[in-house]
């Protein structure tokens, strides 16, 4: 769950030391977002990339792969993983071998037995391990979490409508197996669900549309619940043309809050809307990995996770048409 | 992991009292196993069962469901809630609201998110919850897993064939969404590896085949990897005609460690194979129930159904010919 977020920065002999980074994995979301997050946070100091098929981009030294950029950079203290997922649970448990901190981009395992194993060896191993959660960053998720704890909740509805054609332009891994389908960006939903939420959520059946030339479902209708009882449920859609849709409304006794754009803009019963904030997911995303690093902590939550390997085990399956995107 | 078992009844101010139990779900296995084991423990006290689709069969009274059970019988201290996992997941939460201590059929639950909360609950609640993985308890397992500390193992290699039509004849649960399919004894064998082993293994890859007609794979080749890089191999299969395979083999460097007949037959490199002992695996269960009852506490592994929800998350699926059981 996200707290309030302060500056921590690392204090060393000379005074404010930055932290030692390297980026694995340099795709989009690391070109549209991470980059433009570390240059803005001096707790940070990007000294390499590693990625077997980009180029150089940041005016540091790149390399091919994870452990050659170790073996140039001894000093490298942390790492931003933010590979595909099938491969990211593996650098992250050899990451968290060697000491190093680790902040995984979402989500943070191709697995719930990874994901344990990961945290295990990070509490073993005494290092920060961060499952980066972007959205819980959003800037009415955290307003909207401390609005409904105060409310009686009477449920919960999510719509996730995008167009993967247009975020995901021939990103193949995504319909890949292990690659998550319209769960890569329901995730999102479920990480902002499960910490708006102070009781645990379980999925309770679901229904999956696979195309014939996908491994992964291009949609998905899900009925959860929460321990209490209250539904909750959620309607995924990779192939939302025109305007794209990613809203949580919550029915209180108090009316409907309403989330929406992925959970940057809030809006309260009886409130006019307000206007979105700017975004700054990002950039709290590394203030966090910061404050854990300074204060020794780990923040793992497997919640979202568990609910996609849920609906996956327990889903429907149902065939839709061949799609490329 | 299992541990020596030990007998410890509940001692009350008359001396040994049993713990007064209920059953829900009354199939194939509590006819099969669960009875004998509950009559031949005096930590037990059968006083009612609970299905709405079967017949009293145990000259205790017999119920449509839980809660009509539990309002006849206020006095019951224990369930075992063996209904097929569709259903199971919250009857054990309803049951540890109340106070229940729980003893779990395998597969704990329907998935990841419902297990944690489960035991969360039971945790909260102070009331034992055991996740009854009956494999772990057969005669070669804790003695395969005592030798193998001792040794380096290079691979393990695990064949599990079975014939669905035998064994579950017409139970179209375990090819209906949430049934698991060939992971229903599947899990069965990661139960005992996930026990054997002192380091944690996750799902690499894995390889489906889903017949036309069902929802759940009847067929599975998974490659999967502990923590310090040793491959797992397992070939699942729910068409296996003639002689059943329930293997497990573990190279080491002293040579091959074979469990078969589902961890009942233990041979060990270069002696002679021993005759299989008695089936005592579900005695063996009680007795633990009882013992961890005894001593306040729970075992609630959940390791081999992180292995399968992995499998569904990971697993790429090829369509196979429509079967019927």
């Amino acid at each position: 769950m996200p707290r309030p977020l302060r500056y921590v920065g690392v204090i060393g002999r000379g005074g404010l030391v930055a932290i030692r980074l390297g980026i694995v994995g340099t795709g989009k979301i690391v070109r549209d977002q991470h980059l433009a997050a570390i240059a803005g946070n001096p707790a940070f100091a990007l000294l390499a990339t590693a990625d077997p098929a980009a180029a150089a981009m940041t005016g540091v030294p790149h390399y091919p792969d994870m452990a050659a950029m170790l073996a140039a950079h001894t000093d490298i203290q942390a790492l931003a993983i933010c590979t595909t997922p099938q491969v990211r649970g593996q650098l992250v448990l050899d990451a968290v071998a060697r000491g190093l901190h680790v902040l995984c981009e979402k989500p943070p395992a191709s697995g719930m037995a990874q994901a344990q194993a990961m945290a295990d060896a990070a509490h073993a191993g005494g290092v920060t391990l961060f499952a980066a959660w972007h959205s819980r960053f959003a800037a009415g998720v955290e307003p909207a979490r401390a609005w409904l704890a105060g409310r009686a909740i009477r449920s919960i509805s999510i719509t996730w409508r995008e167009d993967v054609c247009h975020w995901h332009p021939g990103q193949r891994w995504i319909d890949l197996a292990g690659g998550m389908g319209v769960f890569d960006p329901g995730i999102n939903a479920l990480s902002i669900l499960t910490a708006l939420l102070a009781e645990p959520v379980t999925m309770a059946s679901a229904s999956l549309e696979v195309p014939d030339n996908w491994q992964t479902p291009i949609a998905a209708r899900l009925a959860m619940r929460t321990a209490s009882g209250l539904p909750v449920a959620a309607d995924f859609d990779f192939r939302q043309q025109g305007p794209q849709t990613w809203r949580i409304a919550v029915e209180t006794d108090a009316g409907t809050l309403a989330l929406d754009l992925g959970g940057a803009h809030l809006t309260l019963p009886g409130q006019a809307a307000s206007p979105p904030a700017p975004d700054g997911e990002y950039a709290a995303l590394y203030a966090r990995f910061a404050d854990l690093i300074a204060r020794g902590e780990s923040d793992f939550d497997l919640a979202p996770l568990a609910l996609v390997a849920d609906a996956f085990l327990l889903g429907e399956r149902h065939p839709a048409p061949a799609f490329t995107h």
